[in-house]
């Protein structure tokens, strides 16, 4: 049993598909995972449907990066052949037809494994994305705890 | 002598170039080096012409996904500026005048240097590749594979 | 106190950024940190004005690369929403309402605490940059100079 960590950056739906594939394999493996979502990657924790009122007001800045960030990790496009979301749908498709499991399936399997999610705070702030607005069950920090995380850990990966 | 992974996620031109200067010059060191290659990564180990019959049939979507991606390393774009294919063929003029390997010639020193190949085979059935499209010389696995190589590695990165 | 290395090989803002918000983080916690620029990444180390003459004539789609590259770190722009160069601005304004260094002052703050930059040489011969237009107080070298510094590092990361 050793330690991994990963910093999901990206918020395209093939890498932080790619992400949770490797954190819950490693976690299956009985190894301790911490991911730490900054940036863009934050929009995998986006909650479809938020209904309380941030508790943070936004710039007018910050509502428009809201508004741009996708509101669920279903929604993300992929890097690549997206066209408009054409291609993400019909690698979604594909991937249901050979049994692999969509990003939302990816994050409930990680909470249930006991994969410790961190959202960066900064980036949070940057990005104008508050605490409601993300998911049930993820810690808040920043770069610090991040590094000191990574400090034991054998598998540092930046996706 | 120590052991180095690396993850090809991207099929960027530049990026797997990378990704080998990387791989080579470690293996030119007497690290032991394993490359996984996974989604679009999975594009620069195809092979220009397939005569044989792939062993798997595919469905449409698959079909589809195979026609879009490119039949070989030399033919894949670069991240930046590719400008559709004129920034990547002018990077190619750059890199031979300043004695820069291609990407193919990376490759098969990767093989001339027992750097070890594999493909994901989860990512393969997501964008319907067959082994019949690879190149020979590679080995095919999963996740839990790719994390045994890393569990003793002291340098893993994600491309 | 331990040591990091970095693989900065993105030219974005927002992935250059989050590369020296880790590297800072790092130093200011006493360890030894190595940052390695590579192809789009060395765009970050760009000087604004560069008046001396390049000491490397360059071919003519050496020039081009030059061209097309951005001049200096603030004009870097992001991997999403960039809108010709607006979401950048954005991201900029919503940074200094909320107190986030911009990469020139996280660039200056590493240089102030001592963190190694290192150009890629190779990567400087295909992009046609020469060393007369790249920011003082780095230093130059190949791929085998970052495996020999990340070989005795606990985290090395691919940006």
């Amino acid at each position: 049993m050793s330690k991994k960590t990963l910093i999901v950056f990206s918020g395209e739906y093939d890498r932080v598909m790619a992400a949770f594939i490797i954190a819950n394999g490693a976690a299956a493996m009985d190894d301790e995972v911490v991911m730490f979502f900054t940036f863009w990657g934050l929009s995998a924790l986006r909650k479809e449907n938020v209904t309380e009122t941030p508790s943070k007001s936004k710039s007018f800045l910050q509502k428009a990066f809201g508004a741009l960030l996708p509101k669920s990790p279903e929604k993300l496009g992929i890097s690549k052949f997206n066209f408009g979301g054409a291609g993400q749908s019909m690698m979604k498709k594909v991937m249901k037809a050979e049994n692999v499991m969509t990003v939302s399936e990816l994050i409930d399997t990680a909470k249930e494994q006991g994969i410790k999610m961190i959202a960066c705070t900064m980036s949070m702030d940057v990005l104008g994305i508050s605490k409601e607005e993300l998911i049930d069950g993820i810690e808040y920090a920043g770069v610090a705890t991040y590094l000191g995380e990574a400090e034991d850990a054998n598998v540092n990966l930046f996706v």
